[in-house]
């Protein structure tokens, strides 16, 4: 096996600490379950219209879907504002607290860190800027410009062609195992960060690696 | 435009009220508000295996969501136990209540009547045969024979092969806006039942024909 150079980071949910998101809609006077089922839904738009060839923005969808899941339930704004409220949340986002110290980490160990989102570019600047890390990251990557959302396999394509590296020298980091099952597809390894002792799904092809903290990935790479 | 001789229907919360699936996470002690997260993640999950180019079941994706959205929620039950629950609702739920006399007015129409859906031959069977209709249809059809889920291009396109018809002379009928995207690019026509009123969203292709009870597409398509 080729050896890996490059770390490509997913963002939302593996990078951000998207548990704001649920204040965000019992802000609105929402039940806060409403966060998960928003962003599953939002997933599952984005993810249709790239199997079905197609593309949208993650705002785009993600305003629509916070319409649907809010319909019904009363709140204390129109639908309109209330999605610009729900959206305005990402940009609100902090890191979970093991990325920092984990991506220098993983730079001490000589590797190259990107990020590959299904969401928009200033999104991820703005939560590494944010952070003060935006200067590990060589690349900050969206599938806005790849033509489809991850897990279809060009995404991964465009990544490893932006870094000009093979897939199989790139590790694929997330949080979210659909992801991990679409870049294994793509020929890259996979790495499941698993904060929260979840069970890796049965329908989806194993990770290589699994780690409980983004810092732990530089001993099984370097 | 050819003439359409072909409904096909979705079954999933398009001919099944979907509504008790809510209890089944109740009986377990976990929120109702589960149900709708349930759906929308095992949509997710097996749409992404699709954009990746890999199938599994409805039934096998079914049972790990479960598990995956109850994590965390005491439960009176095993996890295993409770997933088996939760997707044995699926063979008791009942159909809306404008289906069986919108399957005879097509019927009277002309129109051939075949099903298309995500999860498997024998829970589309069942809730069929139970309502006394499964005689209106033509062919039970599943995309577990078809390689991969809606809303990818061959899914669509199988049900056209098993039926024998070109994809123009089918309409695609379902409550779900990502599988009516999936059909206009594979070539079907379209129609949106829309039973609650919701916004039809707008980052997908507009439905061809919107209805609020499927009988209304006789005189649409007749």
């Amino acid at each position: 096996m080729a050896e890996v150079t490059t770390v490509v980071f997913d963002v939302n949910e593996t990078l951000s600490d998207m548990a704001p998101m649920a204040t965000r809609f019992a802000d609105l006077g929402a039940p806060e379950s409403l966060g998960a089922l928003w962003f599953a839904a939002t997933l599952r738009e984005g993810i249709a219209l790239a199997a079905s060839g197609d593309a949208r923005t993650f705002a785009e969808i993600g305003r629509e879907t916070a319409k649907a899941v809010l319909r019904g339930h009363p709140i204390d704004r129109s639908p309109d504002d209330a999605a610009a409220h729900v959206l305005d949340g990402f940009l609100a986002l902090g890191l979970h607290p093991d990325v920092a110290d984990g991506f220098r980490a993983l730079r001490a160990a000589g590797l190259r860190l990107v990020t590959l989102s299904n969401g928009g570019v200033p999104v991820a600047e703005k939560l590494l800027g944010d952070a003060g890390i935006r200067g590990d990251i060589e690349h900050v990557l969206s599938v806005d410009d790849a033509g489809l959302w991850k897990p279809a396999r060009v995404a991964y394509a465009y990544a490893a062609q932006v870094c000009g590296t093979a897939p199989g020298e790139m590790v694929m980091v997330a949080v979210h195992p659909w992801d991990l099952h679409g870049a294994h597809r793509a020929g890259l390894r996979t790495a499941f960060v698993n904060r929260d002792g979840a069970a890796y799904p049965a329908h989806l092809t194993p990770p290589d690696h699994t780690v409980t903290a983004v810092g732990q990935l530089a001993a099984r790479l370097g």
